[in-house]
């Protein structure tokens, strides 16, 4: 059995105007939904993500796929890294941004053969992975401030989040929509005296909710110290206060409140320094650059290991992600956080019927076989023309921001 | 599909006398042979310690795992952690010393599980495990100084081996027989001096080989700098040199050698801290007791993220596990060194046919299902036999070493 075609095919998804401290969410958020086909037929579902930058490393990679044999993994690695030579230490401001492209295009390619052997198997993803240790997985409310609509558009359903008190609003619809038990805040955005308010006003209405926040590395090393004090025994982690190994072992050290990234450990090779600096207590894995759903698990060991939390990080996505993320959840014994999504808010799908329903906060893990998903071609082609009309090629919050603040500065730190 | 019944037989291979620094090998080794049988007749294979505490773990563990699904392996290891609720900690002077029991009787089904799941798929076990990286995998001459006889038995084919020229013919006769293209010496024997003398007369017999020696911890840490010093340049790692980490740690500090264990590394929870000391650069993996061959895929990434080579242990075996170490080591990218194996000292087998013939040192990576082997019942059986008549139930080097000298202590270190 061998590879016999893939397709690639890119996709916008409507978004709404969430704030981080480097800008707003466009209207659209991209990605790239792959389909790898057997010769006998087989098809495995991925999706990754839909920058030029990724969809170019997909494209290039893809033709030297043809004839790989879809049980071999260490091989589907070595064939990407020969089509993509200069892909180590790729930095630009795209969704691939830091991450090794390389490893990007392996894990989005990764993801469709495992698909194919649980559909050879009639098995699920899951038992591929080990098994499932857990029948749900667990995920946290990902809140937003975040502007009432888009440029020229009318107000969305969430309205303007711009307060602590506009925050607690937004994260009580979205317990009584989903049941999440835990609540992560997207921070950097407020000054931060207003997000630490958030937090405790989060705290006060939700009393036995974990609360994590994370301005993506907006703060100084001073200001995340600062807030860390004040947050003292409301945190269950701090996700990347600061930017950078070092300064995130500066503020490790003044805090017991243990520090979690997806932005300084990336990579296999930042682990080693990670511990040594004891910059990190919690790693986000993420199966999209981590070199895909067996490395995630390997992460999950190698953090067990190291005696470091495992969580997981999202953007945003659509529905073979999340049931791709739910399998590796689901066989990761040491995962011990609420899993990151944003699928809440997506208002659309590529994969068929609703099998996504969060109850009590948490997804049923799908019984398979393979992802346990199937595209729907009707939604997938919707959304393929809404990419063609939507004039996004590059995630640039930045720029989108200018247009609701011409004097807006992207600042790292911003507080 | 569960597993509806599981065989444990224990059978005597008989071995030969064969040194180390806690005396010799008795003449008959003990190994366990596992078979774990689906509802569907499906037939998974496996082999592990016949110790009788491997013996009595196996066997209370195996009525707990009736109804398992092959396919869920972690909890597989659960259900084993549940059975042997006093698993974790046993010290003993057995094959399963200082290894936690859970992890050895978890490992021990693990491999049979992985067998099955191959089967079903018809596909190989290195296949399950992310796929061969390569086509053969090259195994080291594992040289023992040794006794001419057993008690009360003629001399062997291999003759008395207690000289440096000796060494240097038996690894002529071993890489003549094998085509091994590195050797790696027992040590811990004879004086130190002695041993040195032998790495340098293979150096002169063999300038191309890598070496390396092992003395399984029985030297101080002044003999065990006293050793490098000299043999700084000549091996390619130096094997437990010393017991204990914080020993390891101060030879390591005053060698380039790098230094390598299978006796301070032996589970996940301990290679934090010889990263943190750098007691050690080479784990030598071993699927026995690390967890099954999964695991031990985790441990090749876990060396890798923390800059630690990998080799591959081995104890006296049969067929059975030399398949599944060629499969992991198969499926391990960075397994930088040959694999020890002391398959060419042992003369019987449980497998049909002679499924492995080394070539130039190495062996074909088998094809598959599963593992790629099938069980001789009439080998079965008569191995069996002989453990049934051999009247060894716990290997003791040093119960036997008195049969030679009565004289004889036990002492760690030795030199």
């Amino acid at each position: 059995m061998r590879i016999a075609e893939i397709h690639l095919t890119p996709v916008a998804i409507p978004d709404k105007p969430l704030l981080n401290c480097k800008g707003v969410h466009q209207p659209y958020a991209l990605r790239t939904i792959i389909e790898v086909i057997c010769d006998d037929g087989t098809t495995g579902l991925g999706e990754s993500y839909g920058s030029i930058k990724a969809l170019e490393g997909l494209r290039r990679a893809a033709p030297a796929l043809r004839g790989l044999d879809p049980f071999h993994l260490h091989e589907l690695k070595s064939r990407v890294a020969a089509a993509l030579p200069e892909g180590g230490g790729i930095n630009a401001r795209t969704a691939v941004a830091d991450h090794k492209l390389t490893d990007v295009v392996t894990s989005a390619f990764e993801v469709p053969c495992m698909d194919i052997q649980g559909k050879m198997l009639g098995r699920s993803v899951g038992d591929l992975l080990g098994g499932a240790v857990r029948e749900t997985v667990p995920f946290s409310a990902y809140l937003f401030f975040k502007f009432g609509a888009h440029i020229g558009q009318d107000k969305d359903e969430w309205g303007e989040v711009l307060t602590p008190d506009q925050m607690v609003r937004e994260a009580k619809k979205m317990v009584a929509d989903h049941g999440f038990k835990s609540l992560k805040v997207k921070g950097g955005v407020l000054h931060p005296d207003l997000e630490i308010e958030t937090m405790f006003k989060l705290r006060e209405a939700f009393p036995h909710h974990p609360l994590r926040i994370d301005p993506n590395g907006g703060w100084t090393v001073e200001t995340a110290i600062y807030v860390a004090r004040r947050l003292e025994g409301v945190l269950e982690y701090l996700e990347d206060p600061v930017a950078g190994m070092d300064a995130m072992a500066q503020v490790a050290a003044a805090t017991s409140i243990p520090l979690a990234t997806n932005m300084v450990v990336l990579e296999f090779d930042q682990i080693a320094e990670a511990f040594t600096k004891r910059a990190v207590k919690v790693v986000l894995s993420d199966h999209h650059y981590w070199g895909g759903m067996r490395a995630s698990t390997h992460l999950g060991k190698v953090c067990e290991v190291l005696d470091m939390g495992i969580s997981m990080h999202s953007n945003s996505h659509l529905g073979i992600t999340l049931a791709a993320m739910v399998h590796v959840a689901s066989a990761t014994p040491n995962l011990g956080y609420d899993c990151d999504t944003h699928y809440p808010w997506v208002g659309a799908d590529v994969v068929e019927g609703a099998p996504f329903v969060f109850r009590d906060g948490a997804l049923a893990v799908p019984r398979g076989p393979g992802l346990g998903v199937t595209l729907d071609r009707i939604r997938l082609a919707e959304l393929a023309a809404l990419y063609e009309v939507a004039g996004v090629r590059e995630r640039d919050d930045t720029l989108y921001m200018k247009q609701f603040d011409p004097g807006y500065e992207r600042r790292v730190p911003r507080w």
